[in-house]
């Protein structure tokens, strides 16, 4: 058997950012949607939830390398 | 086979960290579309939340390294 | 390969520590944004939530070195 | 492999009861901002749910140990 | 490797069963904070899907001893 158990960590912290980048995304179409001059205001709350969840995907792709 | 299994609990903490900061930053995304007067009152409320559950993820990095 | 399993357990709890306490943070997003004027009521519910649902990661925690 | 398989079978109780929780205060929260009178009749409520659903964790806690 | 699979499968019929009890008991307490008066008519329902919802982690207990 090939392959580090270090990738499946990695994977497991990516299903979660790219669900939590999904959920922010799907609330700011929906806002947009019944809003659309709401747009300017919420482009970037929902660009920082993204930040804020892809940092833990970034953080857990480090510590594939460190661990 | 390589790597070590305490990157795969690392993982999994962090698959329910973002999964949860994506929850709390679509209802911020969706209370300010509803009401963008509200963002000054929603934006602690988000960081809060933010804060409590990354710590859950920074939480499995430290025991990552001392279990 | 390196590593406990114990570690894998602990990140499991962890995972759904994340998400309740997402959950119940969304809520109170949901909620504030709502109504204005029931913050002071809204906090110490999810205070609570949040600590009952950390309780879980906590005790994992402890557990993970106990086992 | 260090560990217990047994860590793996409590954390993931764990997942399920930390998120059971949430979803139950999450109502809670959402229940109180719709209708602030109504907090001393479901307080009870939830706090029985929580209890239920913690049991499973404490149940797992237990069997833990003993399979 | 110390521990039994079965624990695993114990372990995950919980995280089943106690995400089912959060969510019968965030509908009741939802019900409840939409109508007081219909608590009298919700809590047996609630209780009768809690009970359903923990057989089948009751069920999975007793396996674990009998496989």
């Amino acid at each position: 058997m090939e392959g580090t158990l270090n990738m499946i960590g990695m994977g497991l912290a990516g299903t979660g950012a790219a669900i939590g980048i999904g959920l922010i995304f799907a609330a700011y179409v929906n806002g947009v949607a019944r809003q659309p001059e709401a747009q300017r205001v919420l482009q970037p709350i929902a660009l920082l939830g993204f930040a804020l969840a892809e940092a833990v995907f970034i953080l857990a792709i480090v510590f594939a390398f460190v661990l």
